[in-house]
């Protein structure tokens, strides 16, 4: 199977490596996003608008796309990935950090999660990946650790890492089990701050969203000095919706814009098929039930772009703070914490409700057409389309 | 001897007998709703457009409204009440419902709820009353059915009634305690089917709303045929919400109507104040899992109205099914019931969604002008002003 | 006012300053304990062994005892009371708590709970009271509040208390609602540190534990130096248990015991009866999610006395930590905090559970021969007897 | 390609085809359980006293040793393996059963969860193997249906396997990922009904116990007749727990029987280390959360061996139910269930509570002596000295 691998730090390694699979790096052309397009949103971005606002976190990608034509399972044709968001970089293993989970519907899989209730930590980078390739990835993430990490000199270390997934099934392989181990320290080793590539790319290529071609997006918000000066990113990994419901800057869009629905052989026109996976990240110094509050208000977000949160979706999200840097200091007595007041924290869940509405919208518009298994052929939103009907409706600021 | 006037419905005589305040009765002119005005709403509502549309669903409220001028605890001025809503009317503490339920954001009080996570049965009406009053309503809830229901022939029967509330100290004189267990008795007396009054009425008389005049809403919807044909009811006591992120019809009408925002004196112009309760009835024989499900998509209802769930907020839902009446039968053996599929659920989560949206701009269009304690003015949402704004952004239907 | 009479045992004056109700002070000679009689427990206990060994807590208790004989709604007989555990003494109310809960089985009351979880703060004393009584208690607290507290500047206070309840009807006229906010006041006015009275006293009065006389019971553990040296307190309000399934020191003593079982007429053996709150403090810096992760330890101590946690049981629990004082200061930017390390948390967990276990031996080894309703009659734990068993299974230190 | 050796029961052949290690089969000669050593238990087993004694549930596990002295990571020793728990059968994953969840400490990983809370089903085998292989076992479940299963006909298939783990570590190359999909669909294939294997067997291979040998161990419940007659049967993976807290027969058996504690190492003595998973099946007919309240009973059946659920434990519960096999038929309308009326819980409470405290013990008598890694050796609990404590105790009923 070819291999092309952009961005590699070892690309001939890899390349020898990997069992299968055409690997993407992130050098990608900069795409359109939804500010570009004149769509309003509340609040006030971050530099990039996107999670990587929040110094230390690092994205990376591993996308997977090879093959045409009929489903032969395990030959492909392949269209999936990985998406990896570190929240302390380097030191995201050994140095954790404060985080919350929520579950709006959990027809879907979030692994660590038990951990990340009971001990408030997030232990590892969150990945994110195809539902069938959860286990592969979850395990590669410990052996990358194994690999990366100091030695275990209490030789009683063990890890639960964090890896959570959407389906892919309507354009991959997804029972061909095509992300490998490679594929997952790819992602974990080129991850980096910057700009982050979104659309049909990491573990989000081969996603669906609202009718139309989702995969990753990103945004974040800025809260003003008087608030605390916080920032506060979001990833989402779109594959939910449909088209009847998704509502763009509140205008029922996915009503105005022909085009033929992938989901149209369903039995209801409103019943929902796919999953939402949502990264929070935040500085602000916020203690685990309260990044659990964070984690709850992304379906606020979602809310604003007309979901049910339907049975077959896997909507789950989860919220980390770089803040307290030192809370998972192996200390024999207390270590030193601070804590925005509870007081204090509307503007950290405005910005959450606001950055979730606007990653979603990024990622469809990031997203192009994509044909894949069965000649499956889901179009991308249109822009022009889209910005028609929001101008009917006096929705566009420009 | 409140027990005395439990069969009453002569609000007169209440008023007479009860030690503060005058109880109006639900006997008030049709007022105007969101669907008059031409607001546009997702789904099919049932006959009434209420909770009252599930069979055997009543709502009794008792107002409160005496005083005008300067705050006295204990004197007044006083503008509050008691909503009740009865699940199987007069039987609902002796045939239970199989019920779930969600807090959105815990800043608030629904009692009872431990028992409904546990059991999976609401085995009392819900009431809704102000946050003082929780105590008294609760109370009296159990005294109300010791004086109805039959004889408790194994003496070993006790209640743990379901009592929630919203805060309405701007406009009422919250610390005078004003409700009494009479009050009590005549909202539970007085349940009926049928239109149900919305706005400034029973638990809702004092509230604000996304910075208008709030309290009780309801909405419906009915499931095609198709899909079961199922009714989903919802009624809510509206109380949160910051006039900035105000969305009606997924337009941010807050920003456009000019009109004083009783809460200007907050620290930040996003912070949201007061809570929103929210009752979901249906006639779909879902299980206390499926219930919950479905308390959790008034998230996704309430994220179109554009809230964020404000810190202050208690945001806490509870949803019950009328079917399977026999759940609850005393039995040695196991008892029958009938459950939709999940597979199938679809349909009522869009209703709860649609309707959780409906209900909450119902209860400001109902809502009328109220001045409070110490001069408190709140102005409701004005109608043509509404008109106005929504027409310009084309998303008015007549 | 009430308050004058706290410490009189005079009956005749309280019945006429009290609406309902013999109300006792808390003199009360000092009763034997577990450790008295040779029970052996794990750990080592603080200066009291008593929740009151956390510096800062108080407890006080309102008993109220009248009539005899046959049971006439409204008149007696009467076996109820009100216990209080503030957190911080006077400043409970404006200075708040960390704070985690948990419920093992929910056919229970515990106000307030929401907010905690949601907040992480504990924001009132901890009442017990009966099951009918909650409501009357809870908002007799915001009563004590707005009589006590500094006045409320903002107009924006509210107050959500955490009331918890057991059901006393075996003994008490529960319907009679006999509980009235003097009483309440009176216990939280008369809340002291030193030693706790345990047995039928405050909230306890009417209990049945493990098929004898129940209550008050309270125990603390005082960890080691190298551990941290903190203190970790339990008081429980114990009415759980049927006497096949009581252990003791490990020892299955309640089927050695010869005693009628005031429970004979359930439909088995096995069902128990009755409900355990449990109260836990500690002067450890734990976070909120780590106080919940304390409240849930409480099962394992329960779980050594030999509980099923039967149906019909309320066995809910709350955990709180005195340290952090200034965690709920009203301040614009983040507080300073403390933290424990998870890792060093098993000694919090084991004193936890050994605490539980003690304080549950001590409810019902202080609690003496009770008469109530109807001529119900319940035989406390006879010392001697309890004794003679544990003999046999060379189960006693001395 | 794995897939050909499925359906072979041949351990010798699977030996050579594997990658690693020694896979033993389940035809091990009988070994001894705590009641044939005289140990007291409450309750009455099942004919069986094994959680096969629920029809339909079969267990099939894969033993992995191999190997012996210094640990080089990824060639071993290896005493690892993986236990299949298949709650109907071949039909497993496509009839699906009732099933709840709980974690009273979540050090621990069990995949599946979050859709096991929001739907009510296990949809899969419960697999239980060691910490760093849960994902390649994940996996594996979803490839052996994917063989095995009907062929997916509305291309919308997708699974999430209940995966389940305690650490190996102190035994085991846990780092050597030495559990392969061939394992996985070993344990699968030869899953059958009858006794189960018990000790240091399939996942339990590795695990330390209360300071001794731990694994795998089993025990059941029948209820009387006059309670429905129904089973209740448990499976536990043993590796939680210090020497200082074991009590067996409520007799703190740890502290008398002298031996090396492999956990000395620790800071104290009364950490904790390690974990467990629990399976609880019934056929009573009991909803989703039903069954959840019977996961939470599994902390009491564990707080009666002496469990302070340590910081490092995983300490992770499943239950499900085998009745209601129409549950999850593919259906339009609504599908008939039966439920067990919550006041006829109690019975099903207990057995689990018993059954669990058993099904720990015979884990530990069924497990015998091991050295693993770097000369680690672990010494299973001794009959005989342990049979002289309980005498000294008064507590062996032979």
């Amino acid at each position: 199977m070819p291999h092309l691998v952009l961005n590699l730090r070892l690309p001939v390694l890899l390349c020898l490596s990997l069992a299968a699979g055409l690997a993407y790096g992130a050098e990608a052309a900069p795409h359109e996003r939804a500010r570009d397009l004149g769509i309003p949103f509340d609040g006030t971005p971050g530099p990039l608008n996107a999670i990587t606002d929040i110094a230390g976190v690092l994205v990376g990608q591993t996308t997977l796309i090879s093959g045409d034509g009929k489903l032969v399972v395990g030959k492909g044709p392949v269209r999936t990935g990985v998406t990896a968001v570190l929240p302390r970089g380097a030191e995201s293993m050994q140095r954790f950090s404060f985080a919350g989970w929520y579950s709006q519907n959990g027809n879907g899989e979030m692994t660590g999660t038990t951990w990340v209730e009971e001990s408030g930590f997030l232990e590892s980078p969150v990945m994110i990946t195809n539902t069938h390739s959860v286990g592969v990835v979850r395990d590669a993430v410990i052996a990358w650790r194994v690999a990366h990490g100091p030695p275990d000199q209490t030789e009683s270390w063990w890890s639960l890492p964090v890896v959570a997934e959407t389906w892919d099934g309507w354009l991959n392989d997804i029972n061909g089990f095509h992300v490998k181990p490679g594929h997952v320290f790819q992602a974990l080793d080129s991850a980096r701050s910057g700009p982050v590539e979104e659309g049909a790319v990491g573990g989000g290529t081969g996603m669906v969203c609202n009718g139309f071609k989702g995969g990753i997006g990103t945004s974040s918000r800025k809260l003003s000095d008087k608030d605390g000066g916080y920032l506060v990113g979001v990833l989402v990994q779109c594959n939910y919706g449909r088209r009847q419901n998704l509502r763009i800057a509140g205008i029922p869009v996915g009503r105005e814009i022909e085009s033929e629905d992938p989901y149209a052989w369903m039995p209801s026109d409103i019943a929902e098929h796919g999953s939402i996976i949502v990264v929070v990240a935040t500085n602000a110094p916020v203690l685990p039930h309260q990044l659990k509050r964070m984690a709850r208000r992304v379906s606020l977000g979602i809310g604003r772009t007309g979901s049910i949160a339907g049975n077959g979706s896997g909507d789950i999200f989860i919220a980390f703070s770089t803040a307290n840097a030192g809370a998972s200091e192996i200390s024999h007595g207390p270590v030193d914490l601070r804590m925005v007041p509870n007081d204090s924290m509307d503007p950290l869940f405005a910005a959450t409700v606001e950055a979730t509405e606007e990653a979603i919208v990024n990622a469809m518009i990031a997203a192009t057409d994509m044909t894949g298994i069965d000649g499956h052929h889901v179009r991308a939103l249109p822009h022009a389309e889209l910005r028609a009907v929001l101008a009917r409706y006096n929705r566009l600021v420009k």
